[in-house]
C-alpha cells in the first residue's frame, strides 16, 4: 500500500515531495505596495474574476523568508525546508468579494515549488533575497527602526526579475491595507494527450484559506519597486507605474483547506 | 485570454513553466542495470502493475545530462532549459505487457520538475552530475573507447543519494536489455480540501510515448553502483543486491503524447 | 589608476570581490563543543601550534547564518553578502597563549570564501543550513525557549559532512567556555611556477582581531554532532569522541586588523 | 607534517581545495570578439601593460564548459571538477610583446575561483551557461553545421552580465586571430593587518603556460555580443562598440607553469 500526500508515493511515506496538511509557516515579510496599469492588468485575470473598480491596478509585491513545518519536524531539516519566495498580488473581485489575484509566484524550493501548484499558486523557481535585522545591534544588521533600509530582490535562471527597497518610519499595531483580502489562484494541470494539450485534466479557481495568522514587529514607510525586463517572463507588464508604502513584519500561520470557488475543466 | 501549457498563464502565454508539446530532447546518457530484492521492490508498484516474473527485481539506474527545445528555440535559452536528470526504472508488467515502471526521478531544473509532473514521473529536485566525454583528446576528457571510466552521482539538499560507475569495455550497435520497455508512471496532484486529502484531484497510470528516439555512440561495459541511506528519502530501500553492466551513449527523442492506462481517481 | 581591496581591481573600484575593511557581520550561531581524539587531532596542526594540554582534543562545531557589511551598505544587497558558514575550532596553544586553530571552514558565498583567504581560513564552498527563530510564535518557527530543538547542516558538492543538533535548556548571560579564544589560521598562497609547487609565495600564521564582539539571546543546552565520511574531505577525521554542550546566540562584531603571529615562508 | 598544494592542507593532502599541478583540461569553448573603446578600456590595464596599438580595444568574450584532472582522477568526481566559466580577454602588449590581457573572469566552482587566484585570474563565481551539441541528430540538438546558432550567457548573484550568440558559417582547419596571445594576469593578495590594506602580500604580473593545446571541431561565424548594466560590477564599461567573429570548437590543455613577469610588490 503505497503512501505520501504528492509523489513520489512510497511503501513508507517518507518519500513524498510535500507531506500531509496542516502545513504551518513562521517567517519574515517585505512587501511594497504599488498600482499597475489597469488597462494592462486586467488582462492576467481569468474568466469570472474582475479587478476592483474601488483600486484599479492595486497590487502588492510581497517578498517571504521563512521556515514550513508539517507533522514531522520539518523545521529540523532546514536544508529542505527552508524557503524564500516572491509573489505579485492584484486587488480584485469573485462574485462581489474582495479577492487578491496572484498572478506570479517564485520559491527557490521544490517542495515550496509543488506546495504551490497543489494550492493553485502557478510557481517557478526564483532565487529570492531579503535583508536580514538581527537581535545584536551592529553597522551590519538592519535594525527594527526608523529610517531603517531593506532590499529585496528576486531573479530566476539568472535574471533579475524584481527589486525592491523599503524605508522604515514608523512602527504599526496591525497591518491595515495589506493582505486583507483572502488570495486566490488556480489550479491547473494540463494533458499530455495527443490532441488534448488544451483540454487541462485540473483547472479550478480555489481561494486559500489560512489559520491563526499571527503578524509581529510590524513598520511601515516608503516603498521603491521595480521588475526590469526579462526574457522569457511577462511579469514587466505588472511593473509598477506609482509605488506606495513598503511594510516589513514577521508573521505565522497554518493551512490545512482550499475553497474551490469554480471548476472551469471543460 | 490567457495563454500558455502550464501555469502561469498570461497574456503573451510566454511565462508558463512549460511550453507546449512537441517536447524535443538530446543529451547524454549513463546507465547501470542493476537488481534489488523482489520482496522488497513489489512494494513500491501501485495497484495493477506487477514485478516482471522473467527477471524480478531487475532494474536500471538512468542518469541523463541533457537540452530540451520546444517549438521557441529554447536550446538557445541554455540557463533556463539544460537539465540533468536520474530515474529508476523497475522491470514490471501491466495487464501482460512489458514495462518499466518509473518509482522516482530527479531533476536540477523546475521547467523538467513539472514536465514530469504532467507526464507522471514523480520528480524531485536533484543535483546530478556525469562525467563527460569531449571531441579532444586529453587526460582531462573521458573518451569513448575501452577501460574508459565515467562516474556519476545524484543528490538531494545536500545528501549523497546514487553514486555510480561504468568502465566501457565495448561499442555496440544497438541498445540491448536497455530502454526496451514502456515507462510507466503516475500522474497524482491531491487536494487540499480539508477532509480531502486522501482523494487526489488527478491519480493515472500514465505511458510514455517517445518519438524519433536515436541512439548513437553506444558503448556497453562494467556497472558499479550505490544508493546510500538518507534522511527523507526511500530510493536505498531498492538499492542494488547485485549490479550488471553499465552503459554510455547518446540520445535524442521527442513527446508529444502520453497514453492513459488506468483512472484510479477515487 | 586601478582600485580595489582584492581582484578584480578596476577603474571605480566597484568590481572586486570583496570591499576594503572595516568589515562587519551580524547574525545567529548554533555551535556544539566536542572532544576528537588528540592523538590524531594533533596531525592538523601546523610547526609551532600544539594542543592546548589542558583540554586534549576540546574543540567546537560552529555554524553561522549572516549579514555582511563594508562601507558601501553592502547589506541592501542581499543575494551578494548574506552568508552561512561553518568552521571547526580547536583549543591549542601558541608560545604559552591560548588560542583557537580553525582547521577547516566552509561558507556559501564567493566573498566570504575570499575573505577567508586573505583572513587565513581555509575556506571551501559548502551548503550550510540551520534551523530559525522567527518572531511571531507558531508550529514552524524554533522558539527561543526551554527544550526547543534546533538543527544545523553542512553539505561540499552534494555529500553531507556535519550534522548538529541543539536542544536548548538555560538562557545565560554570557558566552562561557565558547569563543574565548583568538581565532588562529594560516595564510597560504602557493606558486605555479614549474618547480616552486611545494614553496609557497605567503605562509603566515595569523590571529584574528575581532572588534565590537557583540552577543545576545544566549541559550544553552545539549548537543549532538557528527561527521559523516565523505570522499575528497578529511573533516570526518577530527570527528566527535564525545559531544558536550549545544549553544545558540545572536551576534555582531567587525573586523579591521589581523595580527602575523610567524611568517612560515620557505 | 601537513599536506595539501592549497589550504586547507590536512594530514593525508586529500581536503586541499586544489591538487597540485599539473592540471589537466577538455571542454567546448564559445568565443565573440569584439572591439571595446580603448579610450575607456585602457584604464583596465596596470602599470607596464599597453594596449595594443595595431588593434586598439579588440578584445575576446570567452565561455567554456569544461571538465578538471590533475593526478588523482578527478575527473570521475564530476560534482566538484566540472566548471563552467567566461572570460574577458583584451588584445595588450609587455614590453614588447602581444599579450591578452585578463581584467575579468568568472567561474561555478570553488577550486576552479581558487586556481584561478593561484594563476593570476580575477575570478568572481558567475553562472555560466552555454548551448550544447549532442552527438545524436535532433531538433533539440545545436549541430555542427552551417547556421547552426549557439547562445551563451554568465550571470552573478542574479544579475545578467554577458549575453552572446554565435552562428556558425563554416569550419576551419585551425584558430585564426583566436587565443594567438598567451594570456597575461595580476596575482594579488592583500593584507588585513591594520595600516596594510593597501600594500599587498602579493602583487606580480604572471603570463600563462599552456602545454599540450589541442583544439578540434573548428567553427567560425558571425557573433553577437552584450554586457548589460549591473550593479557591483564594471564589466559594461569594456562593452563592445562593435562585434566580430564568433567561435566554437572543443579544446584540451594543461598546465604545469606560469611565469612571472613582474613584481609589482610594494
Amino acid at each position: 500500500m503505497l503512501k505520501g500526500f504528492t509523489a513520489p508515493r512510497s511503501p513508507r511515506g517518507a518519500a513524498a515531495l510535500v507531506p500531509s496538511p496542516p502545513w504551518h509557516f513562521a517567517g519574515d515579510v517585505l512587501a511594497v505596495e504599488f498600482w499597475n496599469d489597469p488597462d494592462v492588468s486586467v488582462d492576467i485575470l481569468p474568466t469570472g474574476v474582475q479587478l476592483d473598480e474601488k483600486c484599479p491596478g492595486h497590487s502588492v509585491a510581497l517578498f517571504t523568508d521563512y521556515q514550513f513545518t508539517a507533522q514531522g519536524d520539518e523545521y529540523l531539516d532546514p536544508a529542505r525546508y527552508q524557503c524564500r519566495g516572491f509573489s505579485v498580488l492584484l486587488d480584485a473581485m469573485w462574485q462581489g468579494t474582495r479577492i487578491a489575484w496572484c498572478p506570479y509566484c517564485y520559491v527557490d524550493n521544490d517542495a515550496a515549488l509543488m506546495r504551490g501548484w497543489i494550492q493553485g499558486y502557478p510557481r517557478k523557481f526564483g532565487a529570492v533575497h531579503q535583508t536580514r535585522s538581527f537581535p545584536t545591534m551592529g553597522v551590519a544588521s538592519a535594525p527594527l527602526a526608523h529610517d531603517s533600509r531593506f532590499s529585496a530582490c528576486m531573479s530566476a535562471h539568472g535574471r533579475l526579475l524584481v527589486q525592491a527597497r523599503v524605508t522604515l518610519r514608523e512602527r504599526a499595531e496591525r497591518l491595515v491595507g495589506l493582505l486583507d483580502r483572502r488570495i486566490v489562484g488556480r489550479r491547473y494541470l494540463p494533458r499530455v494527450s495527443a490532441g488534448m494539450h488544451d483540454r487541462p485534466a485540473v483547472d479550478e479557481l480555489v481561494r486559500s484559506v489560512s489559520d491563526h495568522l499571527l503578524t509581529t514587529n510590524i513598520w511601515i514607510g516608503e516603498g521603491e519597486l521595480d521588475f526590469p525586463e526579462a526574457y522569457g517572463e511577462e511579469l514587466e507588464v505588472l511593473g509598477p507605474v506609482r509605488v506606495g508604502r513598503g511594510y516589513r513584519f514577521s508573521f505565522s500561520y497554518s493551512v490545512t483547506d482550499i475553497e474551490i470557488l469554480a471548476d472551469l475543466t471543460p
